[in-house]
Formats: C-alpha cells, structure tokens, sequence
C-alpha cells in the first residue's frame, strides 16, 4: 500500500518479466547488506539492539503475519538452540486480542516487510500495553512499526515490490540468525569459536544463495509440472519445518494451487491420508539432525505413491534420492543457516510455476502487498 | 494400534454404520462423565491434579501430535484468559528434537487419547530430562504415557475405535477447562461467582451437544454438497480458531479432500487467493468477542465468490447470514465453552461427506487409530 505504483514503476524491472523474480536475484545482496548492517565490522559479532541488550531476557515472543510469521518461527529455533532464551510465536491477528500471558522484562519482537502491517502494529500496541519492551524488525526504517517499538533492526532488502515477500523474507531471516548468533556468545551459550564459525557460515550464505540461483534451470524444469497440479504439500522437521510452510504460501499465494506445509512428523496424523500418484510432495532435507527422520517420512510419501520433490544436499541426495524422484541439490552448507539457503528454490518452484500457469507473479488475485486492514 | 480388532468388533457397532457415527452420538456421555470425574460432587470445582497443584506455575507446555494438539490450542487460550499461567504448545515430533528452553518448575502436560503416541511419550520424556514435572492427559489410564507422567488427568471418554477421533476430543477440551476453570478460581484470576457461572455452561454442554446431534440432518445435507469438492477452507478466530484447523484435520482424514483451516485473521496474507466460486468456506463465528472481525472476514470471502457455510447460533446468524449461505445454527453457550460445542458439527460435516464420498471413515487409506511409529 505505501509504495505508490509511480514509485514501482520507476523503480523498474530490469531486464526482469516481473518484480518477483528481480528481487529473488537480488537476493544475495539483499542478504549481504543485512549482515553488513548488523556486524560490527571491527569484531564482526553483531550488535544487539535495545531492548534485547539488556543483561537478562525471560522471554521473546514474537509477533507476525504470513510469511513474516514463518520467519519468526525459524528465528525461535534459534533464538532457543543458540541464546537459550526462551521463545514463541504468534499470529498478530490471534495475539492482539487475546489474553497472552507475558512475563515482566519480557521482548516482544513485531517482523513486518513494510513495518505497517496492521494487525502486527495491533499486536506490538498491545504488548507494550502489557508492559513488555518491544524491537521491529522491518525492512522501512520510517515505517510505523519502527517509529513505533524501543529499538528496531533494520533489513537491507531494499525496497521489495512483488507481493510475494523474497528478499525481505531472507533478509529478516538473516537478521533472525546474526541477532541469535550474538545473544548466544553474550549470554556464554556459544563459544567464541563457535561464534566465529556462525558468523563465518552467515558470510558465505550470499554466495551459495548465488549458487543456487545459477542453477534455476532446474528449478523452471520441475516448476512446470508442478504448475499442473491441484495440491502439493511441503514437508520438513526441525529448522526446515518453518521453511515448508513458507514455500506452501508462496506457491498458494501466486498460483493458486492449494499447497500446504507440515511438520514432516506431523504426516502421519492426517495428511498422509490425502497422499496418491496425483499428490507431489516438496521435501526439505538438508543432511542435519533432523535428516535420518525425514527420510522415513519420505520412504512413507513413496509407499503411497507420491511424487518426491527432494531439496538437499549432495550427501543428502545419495542417502536418500530414488529413480523418480526429482531431486535438487543446494550447495553444502552450515546446517544452522541453511533455512536461509533453502528458502530460495520455494521461490524459484514458485516463481515458475506461476510463469508457466500464467498467473501474475506480481499481482495475485485478492491480495495487496502490505496488509493495513483486519 | 493398541486395540486390537477382536475387541473392537466385540464392542459393535450397534445401530450405527461406522464406530464414527457411533461416537460422535456418544459424546453427551463422554463429556458428562469426563465432567463428572474431574469435578468435586461436593464443591463442583475440578479437581487439580499434581503436578498442577503448585503453588505458582512459572509456565506449561502442552506436547501432543495432530487433534490432541488442536485440543492443546484450546486449552492453551482457556489457561491464559482463565487461570492466568503462561502456555505454549508445540507439536510433539517437533518439541522432542529441539532445544527448547523451559523454566524451573514448569509443567509439561502430553495429551494423547490412546497414550502410546510415540512422539507424544518422547516428548514427555524429553520434558522429564529437562526438569520439568509432567502431567498426562488421556483416556487410557493403563498407558505407558499415563504411566510415565508426574499425574493423571483421565478423560472418560470411554474406548475410541473410529481413526478420526471425535469424543476423545471433546472429552479433552472438557477436561482443559474444566482444568483451566479450577486453577483460575485458585490462584484467583476467576471471582466464585465467575467460576460458578462456567461451571453451570460446562455442565450445560451435554445438552447443548444432544441438540446439535438432534439437528444432524442438516448437516448431512450440506455434506453432501462439501463431498464434491476439491478444498475446503476453515476459518475461525480465537476460540474457534483451533476447531478450524480440527475440522479442516477431520475432513481430510477421512474423506482425502484437502481441507485446510486457518486463523481468520490470517486469510488475507495468502489462502484468500485460493478462494473462487468453486471453494466452500466453513465460518466457525458463535457470538463472542472476536464475532465482528470474523464477520469482516466472511464478507471478503463473499466478494470473492467464495461459497459461506456458517457455523454460528441465532444471534449470529441474524447479524451475519445471507441468502447465498448454508446456515448452520447451533444452541446458544457461554462464549468461554463454545469450542466444545463447536467440535461436533465439523465431525459431522467430515463423517457425512465421507458417507456420501463412499469412503471408509473408520479405516481412512494410509491412516493408523494410534501412531506408535515415528
């Protein structure tokens, strides 16, 4: 809504079709200024915004919408496993009105792209009400959201155009990553060592991210089928879960199809049941801990006969790839950062098959970019 | 798994074609016996069983897999908004292999009817090795998670064959506020008048529930018209948004369409481009505090032609039906138990659909009563 579609189009597409596949190109910069922005560049430890820099933190909660929402359940994953603060979750459009019961010192966290979604600002207004100190992450600095919180960290995206949130998306999960990177080594959960290595791992996401996107081919190629389904589900555990359930909006969002993310333990508790030859299931399995059990979910998937789409790593491919599976191979990675490297080939599956059903990537049916209604 | 079908063929089916019609009509009894053992037959107030009987209870955390984690969603909103203690729920198959930070002294409640969910027992274990005291609540009371935990909160639900489980679960929500009631009245979030007045609409919901059940032919009737579609979307918000993402389970269990539930609130950041004329929409909107934004919703699902069928009562239906709509009116209940209510109609609607689909409802492809693998 706040960016004017003169603005758009003098911002321009390149040598882009749309302003969705521009910004998934952008995003190795994207990611890249984000990190730039949030580590000190003489130590390269992040800096730690206000509220959360004070000396202990009883808890986070985090409040968001959409795709911002599944950011933030990726960024409790972290938060808990390297800061060891205690974390949730929760849709703005739940939190706002309901009685939450949020400890004294508390943070509530507000993520939203353009910092004005409605039922986000709502939320952060009411945990300040109920007492708690409160941090924007938003990609527009000026944003109401931003003016509005005690701190603010602030995503490099640049100015994101296509309904369908990538860069920003990337972006806030860089951000999520670094900030839970320094929380860790200051409350002494992380080595400096292990630290070191984090931050290592962060700087060299823009370049796999790069990587993948050199290899889009593939992507286009296995796109076009699942252009004609009429329902995909997207599986992962642990740290790729949150990432399932992004790459289901994304495709919803701007095909149409009927995609829909699960915890891969979760399968057997229902959706298993909608699996057949017609159903193609996107799996996300990086070789992390989580790896040995996804793969049972996956030998599940196939005894039902459905149809693999396997997003992993090259170990990971010879573990687990099957003769008619599709299989895609991302570049080896941290298994800690990975959900920033993976949420990149649910846009590209997105993307094209959006291009190849000719559905407007930029322009969805029903929806607008930032949402400033209920 | 643990049922064996010598015994379930022995407890018959009586006049009814399939143990899930069966026990969705025995739900009257369920709750009123789940009632009748947590409720004290000389003060009427539950009993709170240990560990939940502490003096403060820093936070709990609910741990459960596919409709005990809806019922868990519920029971997490009536433990804020009623006893006042922080609650956090999270899917059993994730919780058990993650670090996740929990305080010192906190209760960690696994719910599973059969209590040998194996992901559920992990979770329960894992909660054990992190300190925390555990509470189990299920409708096996010789189970190995009944077993294994701190304390016992039973439902009588009496024995569940049906895989799509329907009186075990509103024998949970009952047993939740029934819990949630007596802990607000004890650490004095709740006046004895207001617990009293709860009390009175909890004892109420027998009743409430035979109506509902009287009333099934017209549920019977718009199921026939959900059988012949390919998605369906459930909405709700607050209270009734966990019956949604149980309601969307229900029909997808046993009838293979993909059926979907979302927070209301959360329809405009994605599943709203799905909705055409071809996608019914199931509004769970009793009149309570959240009615008007669901109302906002329903209208948006109208301008883009989805098809409304609206699962209100009187009141509601006044303010909100309109002619194009399959109105489903249900007896009028305290807001607070609602839920429970609320639970039998979206079993009805998945049973009927699945009748008329000529699929099994009893024994769903792909589908187990008890998952006890991973």
């Amino acid at each position: 809504e706040q960016i004017s579609t003169v603005s758009a189009a003098m911002a321009g597409k390149g040598n882009y079709r749309h302003f969705m596949e521009k910004e998934i190109h952008e995003q190795p910069e994207a990611i890249a200024h984000t990190l730039h922005a949030v580590l000190d560049s003489g130590t390269g430890a992040a800096t730690i915004p206000a509220p959360l820099d004070a000396a202990t933190i009883p808890k986070i909660t985090i409040v968001a919408a959409g795709t911002s929402y599944y950011a933030g359940l990726t960024g409790r994953y972290w938060l808990e496993s390297l800061a060891g603060i205690a974390t949730e979750v929760e849709l703005a459009s739940e939190f706002r009105d309901r009685d939450a019961v949020l400890p004294e010192g508390g943070v509530t966290i507000a993520v939203s792209q353009s910092g004005e979604s409605l039922d986000t600002l709502m939320a952060l207004r009411r945990a300040k009400a109920l007492g708690q100190k409160t941090l924007a992450i938003v990609n527009v600095p000026e944003s109401t959201i931003a003016r509005e919180a005690d701190g603010v960290l602030l995503t490099r995206a640049g100015p994101e155009f296509g309904v369908a949130s990538t860069k920003a998306t990337t972006a806030q999960l860089t951000a999520f990553c670094s900030l839970a990177v320094a929380l860790g080594r200051k409350h002494g959960r992380l080595s400096e060592e292990r630290a070191a290595e984090l931050r290592r791992a962060l700087a060299g996401v823009p370049g796999r991210v790069g990587e993948v996107l050199q290899r889009e081919a593939q992507y286009q190629r296995v796109a076009r089928e699942l252009a004609h389904s009429r329902d995909v589900l997207y599986l992962g555990r642990g740290l790729s879960y949150p990432i399932a359930l992004e790459g289901a909006l994304k495709l919803k969002e701007i095909t149409y199809i009927h995609a829909e993310g699960y915890a891969a333990g979760e399968m057997k508790h229902g959706p298993i049941a909608l699996i057949d030859e017609k159903m193609p299931v996107v799996v996300l399995a990086p070789s992390d801990g989580w790896f040995e059990k996804t793969a049972s979910n996956v030998a599940e998937v196939r005894a039902r006969g459905g149809r693999v789409i396997l997003l992993t790593d090259a170990a990971g491919a010879e573990r687990l790839a099957e003769k008619d599976d599709h299989v895609m191979i991302l570049p080896d990675v941290e298994p800690v950062v990975a959900p920033i490297l993976y949420a990149v080939p649910v846009q590209l599956l997105a993307y094209y098959a959006a291009v190849e059903k000719g559905t407007d990537a930029d322009q969805p049916r029903n929806l607008a970019k930032s949402v400033t209604v209920e």
